[in-house]
């Protein structure tokens, strides 16, 4: 009912990041498109089916060094309920290696419905006699614009079944600031009082390492708000998105960190994943320039904070 | 690229308002469940199946009557892929039959993920040589708190594919207050700003009828912000959720629309869907009791406005 179990991995791993699964189909070499596309065609079910056979082989190449993985929704539903099934199946097999899934799905809605999502994403659905998890993720991105009663549904989720949450609080993208930042009549931005709520919602179940279930959002790409974050909310672990790709440096990220080097995970999606076109490297090792990658990335954080 | 296409058919059937199918398992009569439930036992996918069957049959007695339908991602996402499958059959089947779908998935993120999200909800997807539209609903709800580049790429769908889509502005729950109404340093709430956004991003797109693509969402239960914000926001339509069972009355839903009638569409989901329940009919006559609740809510909440 913590981040324990993920802290607890990066501990062990000394490792504080995970990988965003947000398969495009162009990342996906041409070998494993073929191997499905011959036989269906150019389809939905072809291509999720490539997909997952790209991310199972990533999976295979990370699980022992990196402690989670964060596939995004969206990527998963352009190819409609094909790509659902791609989804469920790699959540599947990253926890049968070990892994720690985040689902980025950012979903929100009233209390009733949040109770739908909370029961897809972390919870179980009971059909006639039987109680199944359809997704079974270990933790669930979510925004709360919707307030207290659209995350307390997933807070039971949490309680009963060991799970988390992140909220989005400050995101990684150019135009965050448009509503985020706008500042409140009581001197707050709208971004340190979501944070505020943030610590309120996990107030009860904050776990051995200090840090409750209910994380925050907050994008690398704003160094000096990840540090003023870090400060404001003592218990909120940060899903850390924006690095790389996006633009955030790993010198920036040190400030989103306690002083055990807790309290964070950052993300990396497409420089994972596309490791080996930016090597230059026959497409058939894709997955070994993605573990070069995730090694790459994970000295280039610890060198700034104090994991031990 | 506006939503004139929604409201031609609300002035043709001279009903304003949209049926939220959200369809729990529990809703679903028991001989219908049993269809499936005898052959594959109690699993997702019957459970998905007999959904599909329930939707149809609520789609053939209203579709002459009700504009639109608004199937809740959340309801479906609870089975998994299957429960996908039954959200992409019955956004199909009400098209074939000439109903306006919006899905209501509240879906947000930053730019290069919302134009995924984009592409499958409301755009196609290429595959090889082929261009696919996972699920093609003509409207899609939508989060705005990452601000305008997590909305451009769902414009662009706009633009491109005469679609629409409506930002949370002031939810129908109990707690939407705790942020959304926070006061601002400039003197406006969250939400109003958050509509003000909501006139900004349709500027360029609005119809005949004076509506942009861009609408909003504003809930049945806070009627005096219905009437602030349909004075506020003159080229956005509204999309009302919470008439019925949420607590919402006719009456305080005049405020919402314009001098013709139009500028809303409101929303009634478990009360169409378990009529059937109220009425205490036999539950084989579930279709045509949501036909007699969609007539006696078109005609209670007509009676209000000036629809001609």
């Amino acid at each position: 009912m913590s981040f324990d179990r993920l802290i607890s991995r990066i501990i062990e791993l000394k490792n504080p990041t995970v990988v965003g699964l947000d398969p495009k189909l162009e990342y996906v070499p041409a070998f494993i498109q073929e191997r499905y596309m011959e036989k269906d065609g150019g389809t939905l079910k072809a291509a999720a089916k490539a997909i997952f056979d790209f991310n199972k082989a990533i999976i295979d190449e990370i699980h022992d060094l990196v402690p989670a993985i964060k596939p995004q929704a969206a990527y998963y539903e352009m190819y409609g309920h094909h790509g659902i099934k791609t989804l469920e199946k790699t959540i599947q097999y990253a926890q049968l290696n070990g892994m720690f899934v985040i689902t980025d799905a950012k979903r929100n809605d009233i209390g009733a419905t949040m109770q739908a999502y909370a029961s897809a994403h972390l919870g179980s659905v009971n059909v006639q006699e039987n109680e199944i998890a359809p997704f079974g993720a270990d933790a669930l991105t979510v925004n709360g614009y919707l307030g207290t009663d659209g995350i307390d549904p997933l807070l039971e989720e949490c309680r009963k079944n060991d799970k988390g949450i992140y909220v989005l609080v400050k995101t990684s993208n150019p135009s965050s600031g448009e509503l985020q930042d706008m500042k409140l009549a009581d001197g707050r931005t709208i971004y340190e009082c979501m944070g505020d709520m943030c610590e309120k919602w996990g107030a009860d179940t904050v776990g051995k390492y200090g840090y409750s279930a209910v994380g925050a959002v907050v994008g690398a790409t704003y160094p000096e708000m990840l540090t003023l974050l870090r400060k404001r909310l003592p218990h909120t672990m940060f899903l850390v998105p924006g690095y790389g790709a996006q633009g955030g440096g790993a010198e920036g990220l040190r400030g989103g960190f306690d002083e055990n080097g807790l309290g964070a995970i950052v993300n990396s999606s497409r420089a994972v994943m596309c490791a080996y076109k930016k090597e230059g490297c026959d497409e058939r090792e894709f997955a070994q320039a993605a573990r070069r990658e995730v090694i790459r990335m994970r000295d280039d954080i610890c060198q700034y904070i104090n994991l031990k």
